[in-house]
């Protein structure tokens, strides 16, 4: 079944999860032998700089310079790209491992949203693994979760906190009653958000992360171009006090169905109940739940990103590859992952937060009502609060069910209007 | 990779978790076939009574009155086992299955936590899987996250909430403020606790499932015989409610370490810090943390038993096998596993929750505090309270962090006093 000749791991990309895999590989050494049944080596490197001091002896390694011959490396089983980017050298370098029968194993979640069917493909047809546990939630082994643990069941509904950066931002403008900018603009210091936040707190990697497990939990090709995705910029302190007043935290949550309307995927900021266990995950935790016709539902969290968790990951991965565990990397062969239209959003029924920046004046309540009333949207709750600090006026509404198309349309009588003093924000609430 | 040819199953025990493989397998028929490159077929089926009516149509199988002759049906390639029990039919089942070279999956805790073992070194001897993912904590896909999905790391600490029954009364003496005894004769009333529910209640069953996650987790040999499991029965409701005044829930916790000590295995109700993922997992809901190295805390929750939720576990070991999926059982060969001592209890430090039912009489405080003084427990804070019905007494403790050693004397010199009205409880709070 194994075999005491070593994996051999050419690797692209020694930044931080690259010297993590490193540090990882030297730390639990033995271990990982006896359970992968024999060793897993990395043979040669690559990266932009090799002077650079990263704190990892590279002497022992064979150092290549253009990360493109990782690919044909005579010594090398498997490459591990962690140089990101969903084209250029990451693609390149992808393309032309596994056309040369070498199994590869990647964090890039954007490569993966965008050209994953074709190396999956690619890999199928090669006979060897491709691999991504890092590029979806971190350490948390969630796509092994989908593909093997949960691979009994028909998988209604599967979606989770992606994103670390978006959630921590989120549990600190929580925890403290902060707003948006100020709390991005602290993390960015600190170096928990990019200098372009961008990706992050816009929902894009989260996005992209959404479509590679809907593919995975629902047998169709990776769809990323159809995730609606919409980032937390938005949320204010107001909307997080609101809802902690009416039993929710606010989170990016992002859902991906599978029905007779098709396949609906969406990165959004919802209001979850605080029973629900995603109230829960705090700070720069990941989470993702399955929901099975048989299992119920599967509950999974852990650490989205960092070093450590990103690296256990990768070499997770590299292990099952050292044991021959691996087979199709969407759980089925790419060829029958079905191409399902886009689900229209406007006829999915939920309940709704809603929030109005208004001016402080006669009548505006009335207008918003009487909007809420033409488009057939109900009213479950509605508050009106002066906010201390600017003298704006917050009117906060949770609608009952009802299609997001009456909510968009009662939206829609309201643009422009002079009563309101800013966009309104919009956020379903979980189900 | 795969075949076309079907994986052939014969299916020992018809009762819920039997019923449920077949109703799996009929509901999700196609989806299996897809997600396993070829179909999963049961053959042949044994159970007790054939002519009871489970709903099943039965009369496709092969039906087999000795459940012994299922190891060697010559049409199956796995044998399922659901019939129970740590030794008898199932264990003879269990080894002439391996014997025979076929593969074997089961459910059953017990036998595994006795002869899982000599089960590993048979299945890798004969080359076949052994798998039994629904052994423990039920749908959730925990054996496979700690083989696989956490195999890169050195794990320190396994633990969780791995008896159902257990945590659904603890979580409704919670709600409704019950006592233990009335809580239990509901649950037995409503099929939610056996008859005979010592070995859920009494944390046996909990023990069996942590003696294998611990196996997995730390690469030691099964060994339940050194689980100290000490259950719920002991719990009262005036527990819950200072454990809740303190910031605590109670859960039956099993916890797994392995340190310069050896290897340490406890099944025990534990104070769970509210901010604790397990202080959140209500109901009969399992949850297991898994705590590595480079991970860092992996969290896993889900439906821990029923019908739906095991079948879609014991699916799924049939789909890994199906793939050619499988490795050795204990994530590592079984003679490389190794045998640990039993690590000495009295030297964990923890901080620890104390109550004692007294008689309402004069110096009761002073002995209890001349105790805690004399065997070096510093109290970090101490509430006595009338508990109305009965007129007993309460006087609950919560110590600073000390060795458990000091705890164990400090109680030794109570025994037997005439200010006790009980037993005391003793409960370490989850750090």
């Amino acid at each position: 079944m194994t075999t005491n000749t070593p994996l051999r791991v050419a690797l692209s990309g020694l930044g931080t999860v690259g010297g993590g895999v490193i540090r990882l590989l030297d730390a639990n050494r033995d271990l990982i032998t006896r359970r992968a049944g024999r060793g897993i080596e990395v043979v040669a490197v690559s990266a932009r700089d090799r002077s650079k001091d990263r704190g990892i002896d590279l002497t022992r390694f064979d150092w290549v310079d253009d990360t493109r011959e990782l690919a044909s490396h005579p010594q090398a089983d498997v490459v591990v790209e962690l140089v990101g980017g969903s084209d250029g050298p990451a693609l390149t370098l992808a393309r032309s491992t596994l056309a040369a029968g070498k199994g590869f194993v990647t964090a890039n979640k954007a490569m993966l949203a965008h050209h994953g069917l074709e190396l999956a493909s690619a890999a199928e047809a090669a006979g060897v693994p491709l691999k991504f546990e890092a590029a979806v939630a971190g350490g948390i082994p969630v796509i092994k979760g989908l593909r093997e643990g949960a691979a009994a069941n028909a998988i209604g509904r599967v979606y989770g906190i992606l994103n670390g950066t978006c959630n921590f931002i989120l549990s600190k403008m929580e925890a403290e009653g902060r707003d948006f900018a100020e709390v991005l603009a602290e993390a960015q210091a600190l170096g928990y958000a990019e200098a372009d936040p961008s990706f992050d707190i816009d929902g894009v990697d989260a996005a992209h992360k959404l479509s590679i497990l809907a593919s995975i939990a629902f047998g169709t090709r990776p769809a990323f171009a159809d995730v609606a995705a919409t980032g937390v910029r938005h949320v204010i302190a107001a909307d997080i006090a609101e809802a902690a007043a009416l039993g929710y935290k606010v989170r990016l949550v992002g859902v991906a169905e599978s029905g007779a309307n098709g396949l609906f995927q969406r990165v959004h900021p919802h209001l979850v109940p605080i029973d629900h266990p995603l109230a829960h995950v705090t700070g720069s935790l990941n989470a993702v739940v399955a929901e099975g016709n048989f299992v119920g539902r599967l509950f999974f969290q852990g650490a989205g990103a960092g070093e450590g968790p990103t690296a256990s990951a990768v070499v997770a991965d590299l292990i099952d590859i050292a044991r021959g565990e691996f087979g199709p990397p969407y759980a089925m062969p790419a060829a029958s992952l079905t191409a399902e239209p886009k689900a229209d959003s406007g006829e999915r029924r939920a309940r709704a937060y809603l929030r109005f920046t208004v001016e402080d004046k006669v009548g505006v309540l009335a207008e918003i009502a009487a909007a809420m009333r033409d488009a057939g949207v109900s009213i479950e709750s509605l508050i009106q609060r002066g906010v201390a600090a600017d003298g704006s006026v917050i009117v906060a509404i949770v609608t009952h069910e009802g299609p997001e198309r009456s909510v968009a349309h009662a939206l829609e009588k309201l643009r422009g209007s002079q009563s309101l003093a800013g966009q309104p924000l919009w956020m379903p609430i979980l189900g």
